[in-house]
């Protein structure tokens, strides 16, 4: 699903930049904003005088100079108009159009003056199974730009930028503020050429770092450092400059400004890196820039509003991209170099997603939130460990700690990155699981600092079972498991000891929960995922051979599943039962609860099947969706958050349509989240409800148009919310591929109905596309490795298809089956 | 002129408050918005669960209950949704629609499932010529309710409001943190009743204060504090007992959160008053709300971003209101008590200035400007001292020091309340001008503390001397003139000394202007001023009977003018005469000087007629129209602050048309001030080009249609500009009404051809309406007194027109010409 939107798509931000990497967005007009590049979120932040700019001279014709960049929309409020840094008073072009499908941007910018076309293409690579490959701090902006005269024209396209590193804080005109003192230096190693941005500050400073930008091209020029000073010398020094004779000159002195200067005289440093090219009529030239960074020191604590210990936070610790690379210079070469590489995985993984016959609300939800995993929200540790907040607040990180039961509902990394997936489960079961098996929901151990001491989560414990077996069934290995198997053990006896007052095999005492607040008696939300979490032992304990946990555990999963469809199915759906649900606040009763089945979902997408009854299952989420999706929210009445409202549909967390909410419910029941909706949506697929599972689906993104919200951006308790990784499950689930390391099966069963489904997939080692057509099915792997015992298709119409002792290595198809090789659109530019 | 804003308009804020009280502003969906009650900017501010709702049951029908604002509108986006304290996710009404005339503002409220309509009258008095009763913390919200339907209702209305007394900073969840504990009390004083929110903060505290919602309706049903907790017990419980019956049951616990609570435990304190009617069909019915505050105590510094002096920091002062109410309980008391006469004075000015025949946008921008005195950007001191801000940054004022340079444009003020110009000299003249003449124009004195040491400012100090003769020829007075005036003296006498380097009586050496550049060699800006403040010199010795000052300033002042005039007119306009244009950085040269005749549209404005040849000054001001202002301004290209950009239309501070840019002009040339725009306008109606004028300040606000900027706030460096003020001096121009209190003249000449001219006017002690029509001319005075020696009216047809002895008091109309006494329309609603 392409997202295309014009200039007025105020709050559209596709962000750039790689896993654990920070960011840069490129928003609707074509203009960079939100820099994000120093190891926290920082919305809206700009970087005065920052943009591209383009001088078109047309032979016998004035030259027009315009900022490449859609024209600034209303409103245009600011306590000083805008400040000088936006620039905001130069001429801009008339149309822009931005077309995002993550990975890939393109912005289309035109003017009826400029004798030109351009289009911005924007990405930092990515590619599946490769977390470090898909982990470069940095960017390609590559401006297409085509002569539209009839005469040759002088093209100059050029990046300004103000050095970034060391920005403290920011004073009252918006101006950045320093520590050290930020330089700009002329660099032109052979393979790329442009200005790094340096600074004075210490290699252990937290806010030590560089950035560069640079080009392969050799027709540059380049003003790399602009006059600075008191007033605006330099821009207009810099504009005056490009506008002359579209080439640049450097400056012989750093200021106008007479000496003594005063201590708080500007450190800002701002350079140009242009390229000049004569282009022919009709003719069409890239001009290509790369823009990376490298901020390579964390504080050696979260330092989140959770308050977890902070003893490290005097220490830095290194991202582990500053492992890498020595600076920001390294990775604009190393971006230089492997581009052509690079650039055809990223394109491929690109075509794989958005060009297959899923649904496009599926893979707009699925790609877009992809951005959650190289947002601010995410980050890995020297020696890779990764870490997460839930979200990204607008100037800092949100809930800190990889929190078990929000990452519980995340799909994507599970499936595209498992590196990540696996390093969290060593965390949280090699570091945060005591002695007695409680887990600690939030894992402070990354840094090394003392753990943290709340009640355990009842959902994000258990879940965190399941989801150990899920990385274990794609292919963390056996020795792995048999690793953390000891810790995951702990963790399921865990529930027994704490959360089953009566023994009955239900969990029933206070359980904290993601809704931040305890749960009383047995209720849905905790056994369903007990459930789930017994079977996943049971599944491990067996493959170990540790055939006593295994007959417990099964046992317990069925004991489980039994007396809780006895407990809470109430004919229709699962419930709490509590006696008086006023007792203690915060609990949902006869409420019909999103999140009832979320362990059954869990179990369906980690390929352990039905744990509970199925059709008690296919009526409870067929409730889900029949009593909590709304079209229209005019009327709701919530005095929670909002995430929905007005004529947007959603779903709500919760909803009592037999009557019984409690005086007051639990605190998030009348909130939309969109990680619960994709996880419900994922479940009506798994049990065919495919067109409600849609629906909600395309409501999600619906309303994250570019003008109510932006596309890339799904926020819960922080923006680039984690939950909303859940997005990935509708594309397993309608795709219908299942990859079982173990037994080395991969197994295709569609859920779509469509004459073709073709989908992207991935498979341990290797990923590629899946085809299933009316006359058979086929594989082709683009990257990677696959070899596979079995391959197994559920046709609809032809039955069960199998093959044996299939091996595929990167470009090559399976097409044993009677179907050619899936067929590669034409690449959208 | 009406200002009619959908619901869309989401930039518009009308602000209400008084002089020096600070603000809270409502917005075009008919909510509150930008609290800014405690001494200092705050744009953005919200109190969480702030909001007016209404409860509407219909006999036989379920009940409606909405929070009383038009739906929200997207965009949608925030870190967390919208955070729980919005209560976005409560139903608002289908239409909104805001009409705002300064200083009154209309909401209409309509929704089709409401079965009432509603009309929110929201007002603070202001009484021209009455700064203490224009200067009440506090507003009238009036909610007219009428019953549409066709069966009895029961109308609730209730007002929610956070006590906003102590709060320190905000949380990541957007939540208030607090100093002292806020605490809110019932209180009932048979006059007013509501709610008292108050703090355990001492009375010497910054953040002392408090702040009450009353009224004086009996029909009362109130939850003076809501449960407090971790979550939203409070707003549940507090909406579901308002939606159930429509009364309110105040609550027995504080909060239902066991011990022991964290240290952090909220300290947020939420109090509702309800009013509750029963309205038959068609029948209609004010709810009433007075919402007052009162935060006595501001820092004795002012802490600003230019660096004075802050020695006094430590200590507080009181804000003046603060010596007229003890409390804000107390304001709302006055308010309740007063508000007959109050009303009837601000609805009678609100008739005057927009019911007259001015053009519309004239009476638009002084209208809606008049918010700036009334803005974060002034205060008065005990004592009454009066203080400003060039204007107000969105959290800290901007530019402190009741800039001279800035304040020279404002007209609103000497002649709506002239005690506080009256105040600002007392402060330049007698405490800020020193032994050798030199005016600090940043004044430190209002706290007490050291005094500025920097450039003194040419056109500041010098307009200070011309003001000085407009404060004094408006009324305030022979003895007060013969205080001020030997600083005056001084002040003029250092311009020979510092700034006429050559002793030609043309000012030439470096002098620092409202630019904030020094301008070198002759200059426009710099002797219109100079030439206007030697007049008024002049005049005022020559009323003090110091003969020989007034001797020599006239003679200077001719000898200035001539002079200037030989230097600098080019045959069209006036320029700078400099040798090397780009020796210096930051002239202009050539260049066409929007400025370059304030120091002349200032002497209009006093009263001092035309300095400069005339036929020169009306080609000048029109080379400004002609070459500065631009009716699009999509291709102009500014590396400066913007104000105006796009498709917008706006007046430049300078060109260059007959060439001769500087290399770096100076560094707002290329800016567009609303401040500037007015003092052009209005001088270009002074000069017969009325239409030019006209359409300048169309220009200006077209450009605050609510949509790109509120058309009530117009920003320069900072919100509220202080130059914006310059937006009273249309009006005076156009209508033509000049005081002169020395000799007890009321001239009126209307400048607008129109066959009626009626506007307000004010005169020393006594303000109304004057009106020339076809056949004669008439005065009412609505306010004060008004004793003439002589009245004259230079009537278009009539000719001379002149009556002797004419004393008015409030209410009386002067008739004796032939021409009815002022029509005045039907008020609207």
């Amino acid at each position: 699903m392409s997202r295309v939107l014009d200039g007025d798509a105020a709050v559209a931000a596709f962000p750039l930049g790689g896993i654990g990497t920070g960011n840069v967005s490129v928003g609707a007009r074509g203009e960079l904003r939100d820099w994000e590049l120093a190891n926290a979120p920082d919305k809206g932040a700009s970087l005065p005088f920052t943009c591209f700019a383009i001088r078109v001279a047309r032979d016998g014709a004035e030259a027009v100079t315009r900022v490449l960049e859609g024209r600034l929309r209303p409103p245009h409020e600011g306590d000083q108009g805008y400040d000088a840094g936006r620039l905001a008073g130069l001429p801009r072009l008339a149309r822009s159009r931005m077309r995002g499908e993550y990975p890939l941007l393109w912005v289309d910018l035109a003017d009826p003056l400029l004798g030109a076309e351009v289009t911005l293409t924007a990405f930092t690579p990515l590619v599946p199974l490769d977390a470090d490959a898909s982990g470069l701090p940095g960017a390609v902006l590559r401006y297409t730009v085509k002569n539209i005269g009839d005469a040759p024209a002088d093209v100059t396209v050029v990046g300004s930028m103000a050095n970034p590193v060391g920005i403290a804080r920011r004073n009252v005109f918006n101006f950045p503020e320093f520590e050290g003192h930020p330089r700009n230096d002329w660099v032109d190693d052979g393979v790329v050429c442009g200005i790094r941005f340096g600074t004075d500050l210490g290699e252990h400073d937290l806010r030590f770092g560089s950035a560069a930008l640079a080009t392969t091209d050799r027709d540059v020029t380049a003003k790399p450092q602009w006059l600075s000073g008191f007033w605006q010398d330099g821009v207009q020094v810099f504009w005056d400059d490009l506008c002359e004779d579209g080439r640049l000159e450097p400056e012989t002195v750093q200021t106008l400004d007479p000496p003594p200067r005063p201590e708080w005289f500007t450190r800002l440093r701002v350079g140009s890196l242009g390229i000049a090219a004569r282009l022919e009529p009709g003719a069409e030239r890239d001009f290509e820039f790369l823009l990376t960074w490298h901020f390579p020191n964390r504080a050696r604590a979260w330092q989140g509003n959770i308050g977890l210990d902070n003893a490290g936070a005097a220490d830095v610790v290194r991202n582990h991209y500053a492992t890498r690379f020595a600076d920001a210079w390294a990775v604009a070469r190393h971006l230089a170099q492997e581009l052509p590489s690079l650039e055809a995985a990223t394109r491929t993984f690109h075509r794989a997603l958005h060009g297959g016959t899923l649904p496009p609300e599926v893979v707009d939800a699925a790609a877009a939130n992809l951005a959650v995993l190289r947002s601010t929200t995410c980050f890995r540790l020297e020696g890779g460990v990764f870490a997460a907040w839930e979200g990204s607040f607008a100037h800092a990180g949100s809930c800190e700690g990889t929190c078990t039961h929000v990452w519980n509902y995340a799909q994507s990394a599970a499936f595209l990155f498992p590196e990540l997936e696996r390093s969290a489960r060593e965390t949280e079961f090699l570091r945060e699981t005591r002695p007695d098996g409680r887990m600690n929901f939030r894992a402070n151990s990354v840094f090394g600092n003392a753990p943290w001491d709340f009640h355990p989560a009842v959902d994000g414990q258990l879940g965190a079972v399941v989801r150990l077996y899920r990385e274990w069934r794609f292919g963390a290995g056996d020795a792995w498991l048999a690793e953390l198997y000891p810790a995951a053990r702990r963790a399921l006896d865990f529930a027994f000891a704490e959360w089953d007052a009566d023994g009955d095999g239900v969990l029933d005492s206070k359980q904290h929960n993601t809704y931040d607040i305890e749960f009383f008696g047995p209720n849905s939300l905790a056994n369903s995922m007990f459930a789930a979490a017994l079977h996943a032992g049971a599944r491990m304990a067996e493959r170990l051979g540790e055939d006593a946990d295994a007959e417990r555990f099964g046992a317990a999963a069925r004991r489980c599943a039994e007396r809780m469809d006895a407990l809470l199915y109430n004919g229709e759906y699962y419930e709490q039962r509590i006696d008086d649900v006023d007792e203690h606040r915060y609990q949902y009763g006869t409420g019909c609860l999103s999140d009832q089945l979320l362990g059954q979902q869990l179990a369906h997408v980690a390929g352990l099947g039905h744990v509970l009854p199925p059709d008690h299952v296919r009526s409870a989420i067929g409730a889900v969706w029949k009593y909590n999706f709304r079209e229209d929210l005019s009327a709701h009445h919530s005095v929670q958050r909002t995430y929905a409202l007005g004529d947007e549909a959603g779903l709500l967390l919760c909803t009592w349509p037999r009557g019984g909410r409690p005086r007051i419910p639990f605190v998030y029941s009348d909130e939309v989240w969109t990680g619960i909706e994709y996880q419900v949506a994922t479940h009506l697929i798994y049990e065919g409800l495919t067109d409600e599972g849609l629906r909600i689906v395309r409501a999600v993104r619906d309303r994250h148009d570019g003008r109510r919200r932006s596309p890339w951006n799904e926020a819960e308790c922080g923006n680039h919310y984690a939950r909303s990784l859940a997005s990935w499950g509708p594309v397993l689930a309608l795709s219908g591929v299942d990859y079982d390391a173990p037994s080395a099966t991969l197994t295709i069963r569609p859920r779509l109905a469509a004459p073709v489904v073709r989908a992207v997939f991935t498979a341990g080692h290797g990923w590629g596309e899946a085809e299933v057509g009316p006359d058979g099915a086929a594989l082709v792997l683009h990257g990677g490795s696959l070899d596979l015992a079995r391959l197994v298709v559920e046709h609809p119409s032809l039955g069960r298809l199998e093959a044996t002792g299939v091996a595929l290595r990167a470009g090559q198809a399976f097409t044993a089956f009677p179907l050619p090789a899936p067929t590669t659109p034409p690449e959208e530019k």
